[in-house]
């Protein structure tokens, strides 16, 4: 956990946050202390989906915003949008996240085959954003594996490890941080070429939930307590 | 697990069964039950080591094999060589294997780098694999993130999934019956092209064993009991 002792916590900026996963992160970072910022294509759906999760939380914690705008406010941006929307989204903000981090939650799924793994032609959504994005930016891969149903009920317990990696040590620590504050637990996975593995549980995942009858698998490392 | 009331477990040909994670299966399903054959590139070095093993059992349970002749008097061949042997060994048996399961344990890991996942030309091993042999052959993913470690001492625990993935639901099958008989727990992660989550796993464990300093990391699939 950040020590909130001595300095504010850091601005988020959930860009797509107005889907399931992103408004489950948004909820619990609100609650651990972060300040929250819900990017949008449309201000109007930002605004609407905002005040769903402040009702929610019973206090007006999180904003909402158009992505450009919500980037550039923050100094932590995380990608919460389908792969269909990456690209585009990343266009929108490229500028507005030079210097800072930014966390890639995307997963290149390829409907409707969604319990099959598929490569994208960067190999990974994480490592096409950061071939997009530039080396001013850090990306980060993180959270494509814990269930969206669980993240938005902020009282269900997270069974549930995030596997973070990214090619700088430092901004790994940062969303082991967040993973940490969402009542997960983020695990080091190393550099971005191994962004790979948690993209491609995600497939596994909705296949194991349909094979299985279950709503809400997960994976845990094991050994490292 | 199997019905062992109604007829004999099957034989298993375990090629390039003198490693230690071939070696460590080896003991668990001889202990099962299983009739084991360890296949080597050289006749006295599975003989040796099948002694070793046989010496570990208190019975001479193991017999030991050149690749091929073990090939040809199993029903089932689980293929655990490093990378490097891989195209050989399957060269070596790809008429003995025709008509029956083989399970690629292989992991296509690139030293010195063994942290970073390395995808082959064919993707996965095990689509190479299955390429390879052709369709007359079914192969099936399986037990690359269990820890040797823990195999070989048949007392220890073993607190790992082993992500079972092929593209005949049957072979998936009886991968996960002998995930159980080695005490492990088989879980159907689906169509080959899955393969590619528990092959890129290894690589990470690898680093998540170096950065958390530990020996047997492994995963486990949640929310499924």
């Amino acid at each position: 956990m950040p020590d909130t002792d001595n300095q504010p916590l850091p601005t988020i900026a959930i860009l797509g946050g107005t889907g399931a996963e992103g408004s489950g992160l948004a909820l619990r970072w609100a609650r651990a202390g972060y300040d929250i910022i819900i990017g949008s294509r449309q201000q109007e759906k930002a605004e609407r989906v905002t005040a769903e999760l402040n009702e929610k939380l019973g206090e007006d914690l999180i904003r909402g915003m158009e992505n450009p705008a919500a980037a550039r406010a923050a100094s932590i941006a995380v990608l919460t949008v389908p792969y269909s929307a990456h690209r585009a989204t990343l266009e929108s903000v490229r500028d507005e996240v030079q210097g800072k981090i930014l966390i890639d939650v995307t997963v290149p799924l390829k409907p409707p085959k969604v319990s099959v793994v598929s490569l994208p032609e960067g190999r990974t959504a994480a490592e096409e954003a950061q071939a997009f994005l530039g080396e001013g930016v850090r990306v980060v891969s993180a959270f494509q594996n814990v269930s969206a149903v669980h993240l938005k009920d902020p009282d269900h317990p997270i069974d549930c490890d995030v596997l973070v990696t990214g090619d700088d040590p430092a901004a790994r620590q940062v969303a082991i941080d967040l993973a940490d504050a969402a009542d997960a637990r983020g695990v080091d996975a190393g550099p971005l070429a191994n962004a790979i593995v948690a993209e491609g549980l995600t497939a596994l995942i909705i296949g194991i939930n349909k094979r299985y009858k279950v709503r809400g698998a997960g994976i845990r490392i094991t050994g490292i307590d």
